[in-house]
């Protein structure tokens, strides 16, 4: 990946903004424009931060947990560690740079950090400036290096997948089965698994967001298997229905309209159709077998260095898709009391129509 | 628990300073105020929120996916379904309550969901106001059924740790050693790791924050596993650095300097005491040994529902503790090249003294 590209195209886009410098504080975005690996533990525990300047270094702020990665990670830029605390950090650091209006990620700083940042920079004549998806809409056109690496990461999750769905017994309980596929997952290479696995047997498959239970897995009951990976950074997620014995009429008859769904949505994906459009056509299919409220939610999401990212397919996204952009194509219908069955894919969009990245078709056409 | 209680005594407070309703987003207030099990997935991705007015009933809005479990786990409150988003459902909600101002957490609502949320209820002429450590003040203090919680959780973090160190084969890498450990966790009916496990091996464990890697453990040289989990919403955090095979003369006297710090350390712990002071004494012990300067974090912190909270343990906590507070102690010696040694306990603060809620001593006093 050639990061130090990627922050040229950024301080161009400040410039043209008005901005001085850029605080990155956003994980995915920061990975995305350094390569360093996040360790944090959620928002209030950052494992570092980036300043852009409009020109010049890019500075890596980390305390001295990180300090190592990250001159080993970010060798091109300027690591600081920060022993008092970020702020103290930036309002000496900042003054150096001859910067007026420090541009922050108004999606991912706390309201509190905001209101400490602007009060501690205030006092040096620094302005700070709300921005929002600066960064992301770089991020929702892949390049194909991108896409390789979002390309092994769905064949890894298809290999977990296949080894687990080859040696599955039923009797063995969700959450059993989620411990396997993660610890698979990690001993195969993956930095972790993308999302907390759904493991969803018999009426639990129902629920979409299903959390693993201790209920056991049934033979001839529909199965969900919802999980990913992220490798070097980037996410894979797939979904597979299916039954551990035998599926009964009822299951073969809804698999295959979800299947139909899944793939009119697969073949709707090219550049300069919109996320609704996508939408309506997977939807339509569900709908005309009678099953339309049954599917209650989106049919889609962008997937890239995070698991939910832009772009959606669904009503509210009125956008056209472009060329680079990957997304998931995931229908489903749910009958409470009986179970759910869901299909997804990862697609890429491309000019003149899709590409599939996954390869794995186990119980898919039945 | 005793949710109702807790949300008593913070209508009280809210009346107190004014506030007509609380909004609660962090997932951990969320949940000792409620029981809502948490599923969120990052601060951009929530599963609910608390709405507290100062008298009346509690809501707890979600979305579609978790409506069942809202219902199951908190059946006092009225569970509310947002279809379009939350802000367009407190819009149309909080009028009901007459609401004048309604607190918000500034620690865990971003930037730009608290200006949307003011401008969204601005318009139903509401205003909204930010507060800090509402809760969290209130979680600071474990009761008794608390404190039963984190022991169990600790025992269960023990029951793993001592599998895992009795099977221990050193040729296996770091990161296998992690998987096995969290896997077990998740086997034995944990809801998953309280952080990421630290498994450091020879030189690595000179890092206090190591990430495991694919490094091998290696016979005779120290082995650090920091390692907790979460029970019953209650988290656990133990370190031990052992070593598999023999220990040299330089471990064994380094083990014993830092096992002496932490138990002047915990002996240190009771009511009345700054955490500052108890940092000091247990600090002390390493100074005196020579290795003062190879001792650069904080000595301990709170633990409770989050893994990390009040109180520190610390040269910048100069306020004393109290009974009910549960934190751990856990010295440390990093020197680089050659590697590092940390042990650390959970000390429940007493009236009297301290109560040391680990049992484990394996390769502790040697």
């Amino acid at each position: 990946m050639d990061y130090q590209k990627r922050v040229k195209r950024v301080q161009k886009l400040l410039r043209r903004k008005g901005f001085d410098a850029l605080l990155v504080t956003q994980p995915e975005n920061r990975r995305y424009l350094s390569g360093f690996h996040d360790g944090d533990n959620g928002i209030g525990e950052t494992s570092g931060v980036l300043v852009i300047p409009v020109s010049g270094k890019v500075h890596l702020l980390t305390d001295f947990r990180y300090q190592l990665q990250a001159e080993q990670e970010v060798p091109w830029a300027k690591v600081g560690v920060y022993t008092r605390g970020l702020l103290p950090h930036l309002k000496k650091l900042l003054p150096k740079f001859d910067i007026k209006t420090l541009a922050f990620e108004s999606d991912y700083v706390l309201h509190s950090f905001a209101k400490s940042l602007s009060k501690t920079l205030g006092a040096v004549k620094i302005k700070i400036a709300p921005t929002k998806d600066l960064i992301e809409k770089m991020r929702i056109i892949k390049d194909q290096d991108e896409i390789e690496c979002l390309r092994r990461s769905v064949l890894l999750n298809e290999e977990v997948f296949g080894e687990v769905y080859k040696n599955l017994k039923p009797g063995i309980t969700e959450i059993e089965l989620a411990v396997r596929i993660e610890s698979l997952m990690r001993q195969k290479g993956a930095e972790r698994p993308s999302f907390n696995s759904i493991i969803a047997s018999a009426e639990n498959s129902a629920f979409p967001h299903a959390v693993p239970t201790t209920a056991k897995i049934i033979k001839n009951k529909p199965l969900t298997v919802d999980m990913g990976l992220v490798l070097d950074g980037y996410c894979s997620d797939m979904t597979r229905t299916f039954v551990p014995g035998k599926a009964d009429k009822k299951y073969l008859k809804i698999h295959r309209i979800v299947r139909k769904a899944q793939l009119a949505g697969i073949k709707a994906v090219r550049a300069g159709v919109t996320g609704r459009e996508v939408d309506a056509i997977s939807r339509k299919v569900i709908a005309d077998a009678g099953y339309g409220k049954y599917f209650g939610h989106g049919l889609g999401h962008g997937v890239g260095l995070a698991i939910h990212e832009n772009p959606r397919l669904s009503r509210i996204n009125n956008k056209k898709l472009k060329a680079g952009m990957v997304v998931t194509v995931e229908p489903g219908i749910y009958i409470p009391g009986w179970g759910g069955i869901r299909l997804e894919n990862m697609i890429v969009v491309r000019e003149d129509g899709y590409e599939d990245l996954n390869q794995d078709t186990t119980f898919l056409d039945i």
